[in-house]
């Protein structure tokens, strides 16, 4: 939070029309408040960056909970490994939830940490409302999004990779062994990191001249089945993509999945680029040209980032992007 | 634990020859006993299956926790997967623990979950000592171990898969193909899942008539390098295997890469066989055939038997196998 004169109780009752133990019962999460009157509380309580004198109780608990929409994929278990190695460092442990939705954590699951207390929480690809900061900020719970999906709010930490610099280099390597027809397949539309990636394969083909083909651009999610349909649904264009650069590793596998079922072989009739280099990515058959995101690092940042919030330490950056890396190995080849 | 008449703090003190107030230091977790008489009492305490009458505090905290020696492979997040969903419909969340030993979780692990609290632990793949067993029951902490490395202690409750018959399947598989050199790649040899697959794997050979062949035994981690070194070096014999039985789908997919890098074709010259069916396995080069076990409804399981403990309910079982599955792809096939 920017430094300014202390924000109080009185100060946010007075501007929110209310009295001041109105504005307690917020900030302890007790329920006898109309939802409206909480919510213009919880607003204002997050606008000013409110902070209680006393964070929860006395001293850190050893706990750093980890937010996921989905744990379905080995993406998951890498920034699980990076935030249990930095928790650990600091003495924690991390605690998982798993929300089945991008709508960011609810009112039960933040009563909950409240209660057990927690020494911070790291949100992996989801939304969060200027209401669920607000919640989190009333609790003095410090936060941390990691690969935000929409737009984040002003002033929140959160950390990323170079995304756009990742898809402009996966597109560029295609380029350069000769291809112009190149398909590419991102996450969901709405999530920052995976527009990022289309971006930088769009500048990639402009400035090499190459006017992009909105045919050959798919949103999909980041699994296995996405890039088996879309690469099914691209290579049978009647001009199909010679190379195509998929928004996961995952996908990249379901995109070898559908050139073998076509009877295509890769990289000699298709070259696949994926994005993450999971540890698999080496192992796959044929070993995979991937952009490298440094997951398990992103992760420990965020859990340092999270946990100097914690003891009110101010971040040298409120928003770090770590780089991205293309690892060339053998699922890309010039063009037939 | 079995009914019988309530364990008093004044009878194992009697029984350990030292004072009630000595007997209550230790069950607090507080330092100033002497280490061999602590062992004394906790051993004590363990046998006698003593329980503190209010277990920590007042009622569930909403922590599960999960503990691991590794979390490197995606067989962890299998887990991980199945633990959360158990928890989260008893309304708990998954605190994860990574011990980076097999030697199980040390005293420090031990003062701070019992500072925070748990409604109980989860023990993949580690050696449980009596002590550490006698800490936990001590502190009230219920637990339930999960693949258990060496014996587990009588009474300890605990989850696995069937192993052997898992073992037995497919190695009967590949006999039923034509196969008889057949290699196997275990785990470590002191784990007990290993041993049983590997077991499983004798007894089909000897009950095929086929006399099993030290040479083609050999144990490693459950990794992919390990697959990848021990197929060099089962390929390289005078009288190589034409099959292969691997301790787990990683194994199976480091035996594919040394075929590859040998010149050898799956199944063409080389049958490989996996071992838990992780969702890799299907979108593997060719499609993996496996065993595959049911890592999420396991640790949905141990998650379900802890809680339970927790409330002190009886146990219908405390061991309890479910079974494994041969699921045949395409990675097996007649010898040449």
């Amino acid at each position: 939070m920017p430094a300014k004169r202390r924000v109080t109780i009185a100060l946010i009752a007075q501007e929110a029309g209310v009295s001041v133990p109105t504005v307690s019962k917020v900030i302890n999460g007790r329920p006898e408040v109309a939802p409206d009157t909480r919510q213009r509380v919880e607003r204002l309580l997050h606008k000013h960056g409110y902070q209680r004198r006393t964070a929860q109780g006395e001293g850190p608990v050893g706990l750093l909970d980890l937010v996921f929409t989905e744990i379905e994929s080995p993406w998951a278990m890498e920034l699980v490994r990076g935030a249990e190695a930095a928790a650990r460092e600091a003495g924690a442990n991390v605690v998982i939830s798993v929300l089945h939705t991008h709508a960011g954590p609810g009112r039960d699951w933040l009563e909950r940490i409240a209660a057990r207390r927690t020494d911070g929480v790291i949100i992996v690809g989801s939304r969060l409302s200027v209401r669920q900061q607000g919640q989190l900020t009333a609790r003095a719970i410090p936060f941390v999004v990691v690969d935000p999906e929409g737009e984040p709010a002003p002033g929140v930490a959160s950390v990323g990779a170079t995304n756009w610099h990742g898809g402009l280099a996966a597109t560029r390597h295609l380029l350069e062994l000769g291809h112009t027809r190149i398909g590419v397949i991102g996450g969901p539309a709405d999530m920052l990191c995976s527009r990022a990636r289309i971006d930088g394969y769009r500048a990639a083909l402009e400035t090499a001249g190459v006017e992009p083909d909105p045919e050959l651009i798919r949103f999909g999610d980041f699994l296995v089945n996405s890039g088996r349909d879309h690469g099914h649904s691209l290579l049978s264009l009647p001009n199909p993509p010679t190379a195509i650069f998929a928004g996961s590793d995952l996908q990249a596998f379901g995109v070898f999945e559908a050139a073998r079922q076509r009877g295509l072989r890769v990289p000699d009739d298709l070259s696949v680029v994926g994005f993450d280099d999971l540890p698999l990515a080496r192992s796959a058959w044929p070993p995979l040209t991937t952009v490298r995101q440094p997951l398990q690092e992103m992760a420990a940042l965020a859990a340092r980032m999270v946990l100097a919030l914690g003891r009110r330490e101010t971040l040298e950056a409120r928003r770090v992007e770590l780089a991205t890396d293309l690892i060339v190995r053998e699922s890309t080849a010039p063009p037939r």
